[in-house]
Formats: structure tokens, sequence, C-alpha cells
């Protein structure tokens, strides 16, 4: 049984509360582990990835044996059907255009005073991908990271993906042949994240590292923080629905297990005005569950964490999704642009109930890395910014520079920065004498 | 005396890379005290919040005191020259017009398959800024904090700045005022940064934290990081300039200086494409440094970490200045808009010789809080973006979901998440029946 409450039980505020708070992963503690794996990277290079290699994935390579040739990729991909490389393709297709448009502009702009203030955007230099192996090796996650960061203009882009006892997945090769990424590399965990932080004899260190992983390659993005960017460190996975009577139980039922097969500790979430549709829905899931192939963890997850919430009206539904600030959030009602507007925390919004949310996890054209655990209150899915950096400009003329240098000296003087000060006043000295 | 090199040098490039690698900054461990000091606060809100203020800042308060009154600021900011305060108030207005412009567009269209397609950003609810105390207690950091808070719509912004023996510094509170922040805490530490975060019984939690701070605030950022936002970690303070010899020797200086005196862990950098130019540059340093105030701090950072740079031309200016990726960039040259056109990674780039570095500490426009240690190369200086995040938005008419949906299906097959595709299934089948 899911979690079942309604807004107008005595205890809904404390129970609520509970369910907010619940912890829903236990990372194992690796951390010492891997610090000990990234200083052994760092001091032996490719010697000490490809034992770590041997090790973890089963795996006996040569440093050349690192990278996969063109040669090797172009054997992997023609494995892959014509229909699989089409939906691929499309998939890509719609991702490019939707990231396109995220693209910033550039400005620059004089004012009043005399000065030229701007800011640019460039790409990072380099980025790696890592890409987990066995089940968890999706091709779409190899198109959603690799993608933007080809809009934004990276010039080199990395991936790495274990091949656990040699064996590779040719669509993960095919998305990433399709993406443009320059380099793939056969090598996994902690050990791929130092490589690419770092680099070797064999893999030039990169700028920027994106990418889901295990406990091993989350506890290393946080150690390389700082030598590198990293984007967010992604929880298990959810989907709040919001879904008036006027829905079929099944299909809602469907989008809720969407999220549940993912991991045991993923959780689905349905929010509705009408208990007696709530009641329907659990229904529908209990019979989907009965034959889905992945129903073991998609139960357990349903059973754990799933929530079937009633509200006295839409607004209330809206209030309470947006304290759960969650990663997925369908609007399965029939205005769903009206309530879209009232949503202030979430992920992503799919709107009306011909928009489940697996569309948006492969050919919607939104990116499907997002942020997790609450975290979309202050944090976005992944896009083109997260490849590109800004450098402000500023340019004084000597009329700028008179006009608001004082200023500037009174606060250097202010805070004590006599230096901050007479950088500016032996300026205006000069400007003065003429 | 500084580093000073010459890419004609032998040993240039293994002297260089030593150079870059240099570790300038000895963080004391802290991290464990961190942790109890987070524990703490979660466990005993208030209660714990005033004991450590008692302990770190010999002062003893009320809950009540925690937060400065409307009266005690109005006190506060009576101690402000007219000088100072209209300072600030320039300062402000030119931040504000500066950042008004960063402000993001939300995106809605529809493309020819009949997907609706976009994003919108919404502000944090809620943002709190880390003030240091005593020397470092910059009213120039809280205008560049909180005024792209507030430009990003961020309803509720608090400030925590520690006082220790009681001791405020009035300009502070008057950059706050002047930035339209909401609440004001007498708080530091980690304590400040927990109390944000968790929340006490008088301290509302945040969603996003921003600000610089000591090693103790540094390591509670990094641990209350996920559950809140934060901002980047800023290392010591760096200046590069690159200028030819139509500069004054002693405006270089200076500029150089104005970084040195920060901080003994401040980076100064000249390249220079005349060795008797930065001859005559480290000449005017020497000067200068007879009789600085803060001489004894700038003189350390300029023997441990100054550098002169001499190269054959500007062009190899730029690309040993992208390998340091510095945070502030001077272009003190006869074409400051052609030689910044080469330049891929910097912070902050500071065009022609009237426009000194402090210029953008205070007045300038542009933010003035700019990534550090070579982290230029993946990350921006703080915006109005920090503040904001971005939900996706994706709306399937029938239609369209009968033309991308079969793909999404197929790829939901090959990565084995079945439910995924049943979702898009259980509508396609619907359509199909019509």
């Amino acid at each position: 049984m899911p979690h079942v409450l309604s807004t107008t039980d005595p205890d809904f505020e404390r129970r609520f509360a509970q369910l907010l708070t619940m912890k829903r992963e236990d990372s194992p503690d690796v951390d010492e582990a891997v610090a000990a794996i990234i200083a052994d990277v760092r001091a032996r290079g490719d010697a000490a990835v490809l034992e770590l290699t041997e090790k973890f994935d089963r795996l006996a390579l040569t440093p050349e044996g690192l990278r996969f040739s063109g040669e090797e990729v172009d054997a992997l991909c023609a494995q892959v059907s014509a229909e699989e490389r089409e939906a691929l393709e499309l998939a890509a297709q719609r991702i490019r255009a939707y990231h396109v448009r995220q693209m910033p502009e550039d400005a620059l702009w004089t004012d009043p005073d005399g000065a030229t203030l701007g800011w640019r955007w460039t790409p990072v230099s380099a980025a790696g991908l890592y890409v987990p192996g066995g089940l968890a090796s999706y091709p779409s996650s190899v198109l959603m990271n690799a993608i933007p960061a080809k809009v934004a203009g990276v010039p080199r882009l990395a991936i790495t993906v274990p091949t656990p006892d040699g064996v590779a997945n040719p669509l993960v090769l095919m998305a990433a042949r399709i993406a443009g990424v320059d380099e793939i590399y056969r090598i996994g965990g902690a050990q791929a994240i130092a490589a690419l932080a770092y680099g070797t004899e064999t893999v030039a260190p990169v700028d920027k590292i994106t990418g889901p992983g295990n406990a091993f390659v989350a506890a290393a993005k946080r150690r390389v923080f700082g030598k590198v960017g990293i984007d967010m460190i992604a929880g298990p996975s959810e989907i709040l629905v919001i879904a008036d009577r006027h829905n079929d139980p099944d299909w809602i039922a469907v989008d809720l297990m969407s999220q549940a097969e993912h991991d045991e500790s993923a959780q689905a979430i349905l929010i509705t005005d009408d208990a007696a549709f709530g009641e329907a829905v659990a229904r529908a899931v209990e019979t989907r569950l009965e034959t889905l192939e992945r129903r073991a963890i998609a139960k357990r997850s349903w059973e754990a964490f799933g929530v079937i919430l009633t509200v006295r009206d839409l607004h209330e539904a809206a209030t309470l999704s947006d304290r759960f600030a969650p990663e997925h959030l369908e609007l399965c009602v029939e205005a769903p642009e009206a309530l879209s507007a009232k949503i202030t925390h979430a992920g992503a919004i799919f709107l009306g109930n011909w928009t489940p949310e697996a569309i948006g996890d492969y050919v919607g054209g939104p990116n499907h890395v997002l942020p997790t655990a609450r975290s979309a209150r202050f944090s976005s899915g992944l896009s083109v910014l997260d490849f590109l950096k800004r450098t402000t400009l500023a340019k004084m003329s000597p009329a700028a520079l008179a006009a608001i240098g004082p200023a500037a000296e009174r606060l250097a003087r202010s805070e004590s920065l006599e230096a901050h000060g007479l950088s500016v006043r032996a300026r205006l000295d000069r400007l003065n004498a003429r």
C-alpha cells in the first residue's frame, strides 16, 4: 500500500511533513575508497586506470585500448537496428532544436556616464560525460548530456563508459556518434572521473564533468569539484501527478509506474481532488503491477514511497506540489496552463493528459537531467548554460572614470583598501592635471 | 622579489607550469567542528545559536536580539556619512542597472509536430547572504550579493553578519538597507549557515545561500549544499594585467597592489611584451610598497605569488592568460577590444588603462563575486541567474503524441523501461481506436 492521505485528515500536516523529509536513499560511504582511487590515478595515470579497470570491470586493456577506435565504434553501431537508430536520430534532432533556443546572447552597451559594459559567453574548452555501465547505461542520457554541450560549442567532448567483461552497449556508442562526441573511453567508476579531472597519458583532462553514476562516481565528482566543474549529484527519480476525475485511471497508474520502475528509491505521487478517482488509480496500479516486467522494483518503490493525496481543490494541489518541488510534474487537469501558473517549484512540467512524462525522457526536447530531492526549489535541469561561462566586460572612458571614480575611491577608503582607491586616484590626478 | 620569467627562458614551460599549480592557500581542516555545529543548530535551534554566538563573538543575546530591529538599523545607518551613503547609492544604482539586463526571458513555442515547448524562470523563495564580520566586512559585497537577488525577484532575503563584542559595521547595515534586504541577523560562522539552511525558531530557512566567509563558513556551505543551493566557494583574489610599454608603470603597479593588499594569498600577475617595462613596474611596486597602509600584506603576497612575465607578443600574452584563467584581467594595451577577442577564460575583463580593476569592485556595475583559482575555465561570476531556476514546459497535442510517441516507446523498450513505453502506448492505443 502506498501512503494514502487527505488534507482533511486531522493529523494531515504532521504526516505530510513526514513524507517531505522521508529519507529514500542510503548512500554507502565510499569516500575513503574514492579518495584513494583518485590519488592513485593522479600519481600513476594510465597504469592505475588499467589496474582498476582490470579489478572492477574484469577487463585487461593496454593504454591504446582505453579508447574506442573509430573502427570499434563503427562495428558496434552496425549492431543497432534501423528502427532504433531512427528513434535516436529523431530524439537528437528534437533535443537539439530545443537546446539551440537556450543559447544566451552576448551584450555590450555604453551608459550615460560613458562606461561601456557588457558580457560575453564562451564554452568550456573540454567536457567529460560519465555514462554508467550495465543496466542503467541509457543512450537517452548520452543524448541529453552531449547535445547541450555540443550546442554550447564545446570543442572537445569525451565520454567514459565502463564495459564490464568487455561488453559495450551499442546504443550508447550510436547515441554518442549521433551527438557528435569526440572521444569515447571504456573506463568507469571513480577512476574515470579522476582521469577526466586530472588527465592521464591517454586521457587529456577536461574542465567540466557531467552525467549520472553510482555512489563511487558521485563521491568522485564531489571530490574533483573545484578542480573542474560538475553538474548536480542526482538522486532517485520522482514524479508528481496532479489529476482530476476526467482521466483514465490506467493512464495515470502507468505514468506513476514509469518512475517507480526506475529504482526502489524512486517516488511516485498522485494528488487528486477526487478521493474516488484516487482509489481507482490505486486499483489500476495494482493491476499494472501484476504484469510489469520490472514489477519487483516498481512495487517496492510504490509501497515504500508512493503517495495518494486527496485535496479539497486544485489550488491546494498546487501549494502542496510546491512543497514537494518535484523533479517531474504532470498536470492532468482540464486547464493545465492555469494550474501551471500556480506552480513555482518543479524541474519539468508536463501539461495535459496527452503528455506522459516518458515523452520528456526521450523525444520531447527539454532535458531529462532534472533536479531531484526537492532541489527544484533552487536549481534547474541541465542546459546549454552548464557548458558555458560568462565573462563580464567593462571599459571606462576618462570622462566615465571622472564621473564614478570618486565614489569608488570613497568606498575603498571605507573598506580600508587603500591601494584600491589609489589605483583610481592615480588616474583622476592625471585627468585633473590636464 | 616576485617570480620573473620570460617565454624565451630555456626552462620557461617548466617554471610556468609550476606557477599554475602553486598552492596559495592552506585551508585548515575544520570540517569535524563544523559538522558538530550544524548538528547542534539542527537539534537545538536558537538555543545552540545563542550559545555559539556567546562563545565565538563574546556576545550574550536573547532570541529576540538575534535579529536587528528596524530602530537598531536606523540608529546604525545614522552613523554613515552623507558622502559614504551617496557613494553606496551610486554603486547600488549602477549594479542594479547592469544586473537588470541579465534577466533571462521565458519562452513558449509550438513546433511543426504540434508539441508546445518552452521554459519559464522563477526566483527562489528565500535567499540568505553571509557577510563576514571584522576587517573583511565589506559593504560592497552586500550590494554585489543582495542586488542580483532582489533583481531576480527573491521575495525574502536575509543577511547574517557576526558582530564580535557587539560591534556592527554601520556601512554593512546601510548597504543592506539600500539593497532592500528584508531581515538582518547578528550571527556568524558555521552556526549562521546552519540556521539559514535548516531554520531555527527565529530564523526561517532559506533555499539558497551566497556570500564569502572564513574556513568555517566555507566548510559549512559545502555541508549544507544539497539541502540548499550555494554559490561558489571563493578562493583568494587574483589579478592579471596585460600591459604594453605605453603605460605609466605606477598605474600598473598600484593596480597589481590593489589585489595584493587583499590577502597574503592573493596573486598579482603582470604580462608584458617589453622586459624593460616589466622592470619599471617592478620598481614602481617597490616604491608603492614603502608607503601603502597594507604594505605588510601586499609585500608578502607580491613576494610569494607575484609574477612578472615577458612575452614575445600580445598573442602569446592571451594564450598564457587563458592558462591562468584569471579572476580579474586588465588589458592595458592600445587595442584592448582586439586583445579581448583572443581571451577565452576570465571572470571579468577590464578594457584599457582608464579602467582600473577597483572600479569593478565598487561602481562599474558588473558583479565583483568572480571565479578564482582557475575556475573561470568552467564557471562565471555571480548573477541574477544564481537566484533563479528554470522549469521546462512540454505539452503534446494528440497529433504530436502520434508523431513522436512511437520513437519514445521504441527507446523505452531498448532501455528495458517497459512502463515508460506503456505510458505512451496506452494513449496511442486510444488514438488508434478512435
